[in-house]
């Protein structure tokens, strides 16, 4: 029985403040249309956020890492330590969205939703790594090539730390969840070609640095395991119980219920997106509420963005994960925002108007 | 007989700084290559800067007014009074250059290259309007259909413009030219086609906001001059000179000047794109210092950044000029130094790397 608060409606947005929004965009002192997509992203937050002056300033970036069972099957190129050393240095501010975050000035918060190593040394009580919230689920989900990746049970867990991370947000502009979690790309893989019905080739891709042959295991172990799973794919929470992992739940949860309070999200890359998918599909408005940080270097993306008819701001061939990618679009969002809301209008800086197409 | 200080060598990049800022981003806390375009542009901004730790910080922008004899054809679809009402608008401050400067923090200029309406009273003295420079050559350039658009002397006071905007900003990390002229995109377009041997049609577009029929005539116009001007365009000042602005030609100028004194440049979409492109190819040292800030929507732009075998940053579908685009690339080349200067290594992180392909 799966949980009902993942289908409540999401806020709904303000037709009004958009058409007011488009009507200022097309009064500001430039061509209409000629800051592209800086428009349509300022107009979209106006509309979601039910203002005149949209905002991107108050920025909350949750990352939830977990372990996947199936790093077992050889589908990455990083031993499994990686995971919780990772946690570390995204708390010790020195990984790549600790310093974006850094930069802008965001709210950061690390979540252990499932580690293999764990955070907190056995018996000890308490968090072991300062800056990281314990919250394991288990050690690592289950092998999804042999069975199913978490229980029902385990699945509500992962879903509701998303959620719980947003309600610790309630006044962030924007939301961004970021993953850590070896092999996780194969994870995200498998929940995507279930939910689309693509073939596992379409969405398997280098991850974080396999060569060709490790691209074909993976693209094997991901097939595998559809096949070992068929006939209990039904929806998106199957995919995700079924062949997910808790990091990827947890963003899929955070997602909704971001949407559910009024607070925009900026997607990340393939983990996160296939998280988006799986939102979207569980329930679909969800969907605007998904602005999209970047279309990453990892090949499965494209199929992703497709099913979504997303249009990411950046497409900069980053593949890093950890909510990077959709921190580093923070920056053009808050100059859509600027510019949207300071630019002087035709009548108020006396220029003149186009005469003829 | 052409200035001899355009010629002049570019200051070398490192490549002692390059190669070490490649090796720091290989020992930086992810997979190589995981923040794509971010990790060469600082790979870059560190070569050029003869710096470990390079910076975007300092920002310069210039942007240089000018009008063209050859509005008077029906190229553009805003009457010519536009260029002096930007012009006020900029230094105002209402400007999309102008609101991001601000966010960015960047200092800004405003020089009257050769506007018809004048930013001075007739025989007032001094500047009419509060922070633009008067630095009029003339009052527009002629109709390049019928004349020359500009005399050798002209052109060397528009390009000596540029130069000394550079040296007004000799500490700047990085310098961005803008431009704003009604019928730029025409001269723009015209002074590419000289210098690639590309037929107008491939570079003329929608500028400002033409409909069809008008870049009917905008090419058919650029199409005559080639003709007209045909046997006298040998090198790209000719084009320059024959064909371009006095905001084009000064944007040359600068660029050639940024590379000699040291400043990396990112360029603009496509009036500032022809710029570089006369800049690279009048000198060919000057190219390593133009990083490219967006791809603009007009559609030439392609043929201009293939041409300098250009990756921008960004490609939002901006084609607004003013410097806009780039001033907006620089959010991207901040952050992509604080990850190169901020980020830990695997060893200062403790974290295992990477145990196979």
């Amino acid at each position: 029985m799966p949980p009902r608060w993942l289908e409540a409606a999401a806020k709904p947005a303000s037709a009004a403040h958009r058409n007011a929004a488009w009507r200022r965009q097309a009064a500001l002192t430039k061509p209409a249309g000629a800051l592209g997509d800086l428009e349509s992203a300022a107009v979209q937050l106006a509309a979601l956020q039910h203002r005149h002056r949209p905002r991107a300033d108050r920025v909350h970036i949750a990352v939830f890492a977990a372990d996947h069972g199936v790093a077992a099957r050889g589908v990455s190129a990083w031993p499994q330590s990686v995971t919780v050393e990772m946690l570390r240095n995204f708390a010790a501010g020195g990984a790549a969205v600790s310093v974006i975050a850094d930069a802008l000035d965001a709210t950061l918060e690390i979540i252990d939703a499932g580690t293999v190593a764990g955070t907190v040394a056995a018996g000890a009580g308490g968090t072991a790594i300062p800056g990281v919230t314990d919250a394991r689920i288990a050690a690592g989900t289950r092998d999804f090539s042999v069975a199913e990746a978490m229980t029902a049970a385990q699945l509500q867990r992962a879903l509701a730390l998303g959620r719980d991370a947003v309600m610790r947000a309630p006044a962030a502009d924007l939301f961004i969840g970021g993953d850590m979690g070896i092999a996780n790309t194969t994870a995200a893989a498998a929940v995507a070609c279930a939910i689309l019905h693509r073939d596992p080739a379409d969405l398997s891709g280098p991850g974080a640095g396999l060569d060709a042959a490790g691209v074909a295991r993976k693209t094997a172990v991901i097939a595998a395991a559809l096949d070992h799973h068929r006939g209990r794919l039904h929806d998106p929470r199957d995919a995700l119980r079924c062949l997910g992992g808790f990091e990827i739940a947890a963003l899929t949860g955070a997602f909704i219920a971001a949407a559910q309070n009024g607070i925009a999200v900026v997607v990340d890359g393939f983990i996160a997106g296939a998280a988006a998918l799986a939102a979207a599909r569980i329930n679909p408005t969800v969907r605007p509420w998904l602005l999209f940080g970047h279309r990453s270097a990892e090949p499965g993306h494209a199929c992703i963005l497709d099913a979504l008819e997303a249009k990411p701001l950046l497409d900069l061939g980053l593949r890093l994960g950890e909510g990077s990618g959709a921190a580093a679009a923070v920056c053009l969002l808050r100059l859509a925002c600027r510019l949207h809301n300071d630019m002087a209008t035709f009548v108020d800086a006396g220029v003149s108007g186009k005469h003829r197409g």
